[in-house]
């Protein structure tokens, strides 16, 4: 019976795992996007994928609320361009020039736009998993964010993910409900500039650690 | 010069995608495990992969905490099991029926063990991006466990994410930094039963929606 089951189980080859690496490599968070618009019906196509995601009890709590009035999109900009600001008055010195450089959002060029929530009372899953870890609700969002990210750089559209802003500014703007808890603000398009370097590690910001840094055994 | 650029970046073609949505289906929160062990190493190479995800402001906040000691695995399994009980007194009439024939964790028989904690201090990344949202370190960690948890499927490995469980029962396990906030408790090995439907599914618990409920426009 199982070894039925498993044999019916696809394999992944080397070819595969390489390209696999090689998507994760070039995957970056974008920040400068051409400004020519996306194929009609690939935003609902990668949402597709994206519920692909794992999500706690199954609930699918993750909701994509695509943004297109300009007159919203002009608010959210302005509440990161002021959240921005604030974050360069935290920054101090040669940190504070490298900042006030750094281009850390493509809120003026993408031409796709849309934030992601998690709704923190959708009865679906009823309830299973996220009674200790109420947190689960975003973290599911989260993955289902991530998913769509390589579903985005397998068709050569970058993904940015905008956190420097306010939530409460930009559920005004949006209108949602009230039991749906931001999760972050996207920007969607093509790249300008193609990368296998992070920006910030480009821009002397910060670089990548060895991951054997990030494991602790007990 | 972008034209240049451009051409260097990988592209991704029809058979990839198919492959990839089929990893996408097939990658399952698993909860029954053979005890056989994983390759030497394979954990390690598992945690370089999912350092290739995104995180605010190159911090890579993750943190994954191996577990091997027994009696640590076991102050674990007893804080799930008192977690799951009273999750399971909250369900009423054929719900609570239902989810107590559920297997909700493989602590009793996956060989890999781990939990994933995000380092709310850490001074990678230099607090860019993550001041008005510091919830995004514990999202950063989030990207790299999906991505951890595709490259596994690759491998022929399943994961599965413990969240009916104590965060403070897990820190005082597994004896952490203050700093780090608990993110999941993991299961790792080979799954008994591969399939490209969710266990929660199989079981009548909950299905997946069509992703076209979960787009709103504004």
């Amino acid at each position: 019976m199982m070894s039925e089951e498993a044999s019916s189980a696809p394999t992944f080859d080397a070819v595969f795992r390489a390209k696999f690496l090689e998507l994760l490599a070039w995957r970056r968070d974008v920040r400068e996007f051409r400004t020519d618009p996306i194929p009609v019906g690939m935003f609902e196509r990668l949402v597709e994928v994206a519920c692909l995601a794992p999500s706690v009890g199954l609930s699918q709590p993750w909701r994509f609320v695509l943004v297109n009035d300009v007159g919203r999109r002009e608010a959210v900009r302005r509440s990161f361009e002021i959240c921005n600001q604030e974050a360069l008055e935290c920054q101090r010195g040669e940190r504070a020039m490298l900042y006030a450089r750094l281009k850390l959002a493509g809120l003026n060029q993408a031409p796709v736009q849309f934030a992601v929530y998690a709704d923190q009372e959708t009865e679906q899953g009823h309830l299973l998993g996220r009674k200790t870890m109420p947190e689960t609700l975003m973290y599911s969002a989260v993955a289902a964010v991530q998913t769509m990210w390589l579903a985005a750089q397998i068709e050569g559209l970058g993904l940015g993910w905008v956190s420097i802003i306010s939530p409460d500014a930009v559920n005004a703007a949006l209108q949602v409900p009230e039991s749906w808890r931001f999760v972050g603000y996207f920007c969607l398009g093509y790249p300008q500039h193609p990368d296998d370097v992070p920006a910030l590690q480009r821009a002397g910001w910060e670089h990548r650690h060895n991951s054997s840094e990030f494991i602790t055994r007990r």
